[in-house]
């Protein structure tokens, strides 16, 4: 080992806002990044197809243009920085840059939920190295905590803050006591949400998130497809106010656990979920991030910090870069598998149905407010066996106007739960769909 | 790089709850540890005074006896985990086991607060590694964290809670209103705490572990009795109340903050403190640690988990063991400097001293509770430039009895605080010595 590397080169495809943040980390914390790795990490050139926006960074000595093809064949470029989002064009990208002999750093957590294998097959096979800390959890270094820090652990679950736009709204909603569509526009005028939020608050952000969350801690060859995943539409200011009654706050979780012997069987889901107001996960606000890690040798942990934004990105991608740069001084790579568990060591493994779960649950009926109405509820409930634990009536409504019934239940299977539900929601009282949240006590 | 290795060989000195804890680690993850490692992990010998004791671990296969120097010079011994605790004898054993070429893992925050840099320098001429993530934070993997993943950033701030003894003690005082001295009798009959709590409850450990995260956030060569260190003993049941009142609880914290361009000083001091209720910082409760890293990059993020504990602690320690493990399969070493700074990059930093640092503080004062008396108080406060929040005062006690009265100041100059104390406590009305605790506000 050793080498005369006096710098190593790296090339950005995407100058967008995290794109810049990297230009800027490198640039404003050259010093200290050459006290800890001892080369400087040099940006050699970034390719954009809008060369004319000033991003307020100084590119002085980068080649910037347009000619992605070109900078994957750079022979100064030692490590390719995949920007670009989407799948498509990011996976030609990606494997041409791996084809061509680069490492490649990438923040694209749709990419690698859904092509991740593709891509990691072919650094492998091409003697290098794929880094993506960026794409969970910005800045947390939680993929690191995974492969190396929890390395001598059988994961037994992770519990995720995974998507700083969703944890935003549902703290408003719960702050203002607004409307979920007031809070969204609100947080689509403040740029904190996309103006096609479908992404965030359908949950599928997260579910790619906790794709590669549940690969890396159980070993489990996972697509994102399989990862039963419900947003926070439909939420109302009344399920705060019961949460906040009940002794919860509301927070969407990506959440994976490991069943049997070796993780035989997985759980993984992501869904709204009440969570004791005492846990630290309920106190994650805004638009931080947080992931709970529990394993049989460590405990429970959590790591938190900031989801997304120029900085904390580029924070990871950086970090992505220094480690490979030690690779690419050392005329290494592969030093740890990129899913943590060695690529042949890799199983699919059955997901445990949704319907096989056993759990609390918080349910809001909305039902015409007559005598003998909760009798006839409680009943259905009970023939299905779930057991009532407490129950709210928030106001009074009379024959005509309908009023929330909002219910604790005991721990019931979810299948028994909704055949009650459907039972239930048919009955010429209930007015509404019941709403129901999981209550995850694993915290 | 590549190798013909089929396993790596480990050598434990010291059978305590630590090293039954890695053996039981090594032995029952022995799969999961593979499935990541690729070669096993195997514990060729043990050495400790005690080999009658019962474990109740396995020991089938290792050779165990109370040859540590045989073992250090094993041949099949790649890495040496040194869990003898204490500073001479661990020293010796850590230069012995370098000199032999062996890596060490310790989990000994003492030793290295105190000889860091010489078993770092001596590893380095050597040409192997020291690791250490079980000395700070138990199994939290917040040295790899500084290291690794947020190696981008300056570190502007280091905020710990670093000794779960004395974390347990102010939540159990707080939840029972108890005085310290009746908690720490309970926690000693559990466990929780030593027959001699000197370490603990004065935050020496506290300190040796802040002193260590110094040096890796900020590059700075600090040694441990430059660190000024207080404890928790003198706290009492109004204290508590009166943070409950303010809206704070008490925590005794590691700081650590960069002053100036490039941390050209630091603040570094172990004492208790007031943290917002609201803080994440403040709901780490009972024998957990918790440690916030505010870099400039990727901002504010907090490691949470269990800071000591037979299989927390061995948690790390495998982990370090795994690291290692794959630069011996590789036949590489020092990928990462040991401080996150090269060594050549370390600097002596002079420390902030206290008597400059501002902040917000809460007194306690206690006075006979004539007319007048706050007044003087209030009066020889204003004179030093220490001006007050809010006031409360505990009960009415009459001319002969003492009551507390609380404060909450406004930005102080410690220095002036400190003058105006001087002052106060000599006033014939003030029948005991005023106790300050600091609040801190930048969590």
């Amino acid at each position: 080992m050793g080498s005369e590397r006096t710098s190593v080169g790296v090339g950005l495809v995407g100058l967008g806002t995290i794109g810049t943040g990297v230009v800027r980390v490198l640039t404003q914390n050259a010093a200290v990044i050459e006290q800890r790795l001892g080369v400087p990490l040099r940006v050699v050139r970034i390719a954009d197809l809008d060369t004319e926006t000033d991003r307020g960074v100084d590119l002085t000595g980068i080649r910037f243009d347009d000619d992605t093809a070109g900078l994957l064949e750079d022979p100064e470029v030692d490590i390719v920085i995949e920007l670009v989002g989407g799948y498509d064009f990011a996976l030609d990208l990606s494997l041409r840059a791996i084809g061509a002999g680069k490492h490649v750093v990438t923040a694209n957590k749709a990419l690698l939920a859904l092509h991740g294998k593709q891509i990691f097959d072919a650094a492998s096979r091409q003697g290098v190295d794929v880094a993506f800390e960026a794409s969970v959890g910005g800045g947390i270094p939680i993929l690191r905590s995974l492969r190396e820090g929890f390395a001598a652990n059988n994961v037994l679950s992770v519990h995720g803050i995974l998507n700083g736009t969703t944890n935003y709204v549902l703290t408003e909603m719960e702050k203002t006591g607004e409307a979920f569509e007031v809070v969204l526009k609100r947080a689509q005028d403040l740029g904190y949400a996309e103006a096609d939020p479908t992404f965030d608050v359908d949950g599928i952000d997260a579910a790619h998130k906790l794709t590669l969350l549940a690969a890396m801690a159980f070993g489990a060859s996972l697509t994102f497809e399989q990862v039963p995943t419900e947003g926070i539409r439909g939420l109302t200011p009344v399920d705060f106010e019961a949460a906040e009654e009940f002794g919860y706050r509301i927070k969407l979780l990506g959440i994976a656990k490991a069943r049997g012997e070796n993780a035989e069987r997985i759980e993984a889901r992501v869904h709204p979920v009440l969570v004791l107001k005492t846990s630290l996960l309920a106190n994650v606000d805004g638009a931080m991030n947080a992931v709970a890690v529990t394993g049989d040798a460590v405990g429970p942990t959590l790591s938190y910090g900031a989801g997304a934004g120029e900085m904390p990105t580029a924070s990871a991608v950086v970090g992505d870069l220094i480690e490979i740069a030690r690779e690419v001084v050392r005329g290494g790579h592969g030093r740890v598998a990129p899913l943590s568990y060695l690529p042949g060591e890799l199983r699919e493994k059955p997901l445990v149905p949704l319907e096989e779960i056993f759990g609390r649950a918080y349910l809001r009926l909305t039902v015409r407010d007559r005598p003998g109405v909760l009798g006839v509820i409680a009943s259905t409930l009970g023939e299905h066996e779930v057991g009532i634990e407490s129950v709210i009536q928030k106001g009074r409504g009379g024959a005509t106007e309908s009023v929330s019934v909002l219910m604790q239940t005991h721990s019931v299977r979810e299948s028994d739960l909704r055949a009650a539900l459907d039972s239930i929601d048919r009955m010429l009282d209930v007015t509404a769909p019941t709403r129901m949240i999981r209550i995850e006590e694993d915290l």
